[in-house]
């Protein structure tokens, strides 16, 4: 089970310093490449940084929205999102290659990636522009508990599928999170190292109705927008590397 | 002598349809990635009309700013500008490679070539983004009456240089070209071929003083915004051809 | 009747210049504000040339999205895009001041109009631009017929509407546009000065199916992106004349 | 003697939340409106600030560069760049006369700020934008030891100048101030105050070489990006305060 990370999402003046504080507790690296976040200073910078820890390197592509940082679902026509999805991730791509580096995976940020679950025919254009990009990348979708029928569908179209699941987000018996907008959806510091710990341990979660749903994630999102937020992540890096003793 | 053009510089709504007319007397093309101009799309579809055609294909990155088309010189510390330019580059880099191409050398655009020309600091940022990135990419430079110089101060750098002229810009005796503010400083249709001829046999221009100046170019800039411009394109594509004969 | 054209929707480089054919013949010109198109500059020369005419000018914002011009449809929270619409009506409106003129209304641009008409939501957002502007502007919205209802609901919210009808769209039973996407779904250019003396005279239009249909309208919209448009437009103009006598 | 602060620098994603604590401290706060920062909910949200402050809102229009915050030079034709500035003005007077504001002056932001202080070029271009507009609003400038040349050019164009010195820059005794490069160029937090005090009190600095200099201010230019910062301008509001008595 891997830990991967939103990072690199400063632009120009707006500096976002938590990253050097959360790479050292993280295998993955999700950097904003240009999308929604992430000018090419801050790619730049943000590459460096996983590589002096060893991280690997996701592109983090977005809908083209700077203003509304991702956050806002646009009805783009799929042939001309899949080369905005390519142009993100090659920007970073070559940035990367610049400092020796390589990307090892794909995950959709904000609007693009809750559509992605949701939408099939944004779903299919994201397929598109990984399969037709010019090296083979994974790609990071949301574990519910309708993982297989999600794979199935991906390898039709020639993608792999990497699972993630939310340390921090209540899990509906559907599979799917609990809205932010409902009371307890974002889960606490205590709660969110538990259900860390449970779906390292066990592949499970408690829902919001109290049953026991199988989980079956490959990594965790975790988020490290304060200290308290990085001390949790450090918590879960330790149950970590405890069960791997 | 190999002929170069501007291409991909629609821009969403905005759709510039010469690329198609030009593109089959050219040898390579300059697509802009999206610095100036060519959003995604845009840049796949001239990367797509390129490879149809067997044309080079040459990134051509700009200071970051679409409403005025590159053309404002702006004031980039070196660092951000080095990593600005290489996000362009990567970004046509990966587009071009999903469609089994590769990037052959970069030409900077509009404001960003004046000053890389005139300002030694500007140029110096340049020389680092290509030398720099990834893969070995020349540089396609000005070529003036101080080529020599210019070659060694970039192999000083790391960066390989090819020289291009202007087959409709009248020169100045200092090798520079006469502003376009001055009249007579864009040449006509005959006035053009004529002086693409000159170039091509004799690796000379006749400059505004009535002077004969060496200009040695690798290649020659062309234009492609009217159809008597096309036409003028194809004439001195005649004249290479001939020559080859 | 009044005949209203969307103008102005130049950028920076790429420019649009069958604005001053089209302006002698039209009463309303919708002003891009920036959102979709219409940098400063272009948004001073169309209000001048509007000006020059004695043409009332109307506001044309749209969903922040100059590569997409507006097209795409974004999902904005209601309070945010209440914000984004008045700040490209108040650009034009002190844009219009520093020539003496005012504006006149405000007519929504592409994805954000089809919303309006659409999405409750939406429509409501852009009432409240309106009914918070400093100044009373009227609302332009599409004539279907469900006239009323509309006008009774923007009433409650202190929005006057304009309505407008389209001289080249083909009207479905429903009273609305049949969608691009099928066939004859765009009339040709005797088809619309048909359409539009129909409208002019009858208030009617011949529906799809084949079907009389009323519709009431204050303003009908034209378009004069090719000479063979603009002659439309001038015919449509002489309808208009003809029936002032 | 006013304060003024450079406020609602926030943007989309990335907020700034200082502007709370320093409102209630100065009487004018200069609001981004979009051209380096400033989103429309950001210009609205801060124009409710200053007022339910009572404070003087004034346009702080920027060259068009939300990624380098206006911080970067841009050599925009002087026409448009009049067009550019208004159309920033005016779409902070709209929001604001939507609260029942109105703008009380124009103070450029960052690189046009240095631009105008520096380049007759650009100064005119601020000058004619300013003349233009549709009411008349006092541009504030740097305060030197050559203001009344300023104000006499500047009367010439029919522009009225408010002119304003900086509590925390060391002072050249050219009347110019250090570059930020050269060490002690910012001066530290009891510097500031002290450096406001005599500039309230006696209309002087100190310069960096000794010398005292005259310097007539309308305003004090004041930042608060730190809780010392504004503690800081907390004191030197109490020197204000205590020579008003």
């Amino acid at each position: 089970m891997k830990l991967n990370a939103d990072l690199g999402e400063s632009y120009g003046h707006w500096q976002i310093n938590a990253d050097k504080d959360i790479m050292p507790f993280i295998d993955m690296a999700n950097i904003a490449c240009g999308g929604h976040a992430g000018d090419p200073k801050v790619m730049h910078q943000t590459v460096a940084l996983a590589k002096s820890h060893g991280v690997s390197i996701g592109a983090h592509p977005s809908y083209p929205d700077i203003q509304g940082f991702g956050r806002r679902s646009m009805s783009i026509p799929a042939e001309e999102l899949c080369h905005i999805i390519q142009a993100q991730i090659a920007a970073l791509d070559g940035l990367a290659r610049c400092q020796g580096e390589t990307l090892s995976y794909v995950k959709p940020h904000g609007a693009l990636y809750n559509d992605m679950m949701s939408n099939k025919a944004v779903r299919l254009a994201v397929y598109n522009a990984i399969r037709t990009y010019y090296i083979s990348l994974p790609l990071v979708v949301q574990a519910t508990n309708q993982n297989d029928k999600l794979r199935i569908e991906a390898e039709e179209y020639g993608v792999n599928l990497l699972f993630e699941a939310f340390a921090d987000r209540l899990y509906l018996d559907s599979g799917f999170l609990s809205p932010r907008s409902t009371p307890g959806a974002v889960l606490d510091g205590a709660q969110s190292v538990e259900q860390a710990r449970r779906l390292i341990e066990k592949g499970e979660v408690i829902t919001d109705s109290g049953k026991v749903l199988s989980i079956s994630a490959d990594t965790i999102c975790v988020h490290g927008d304060t200290p308290e937020a990085i001390n949790n992540v450090a918590r879960i890096r330790e149950i970590l590397l405890g069960q791997n003793d």
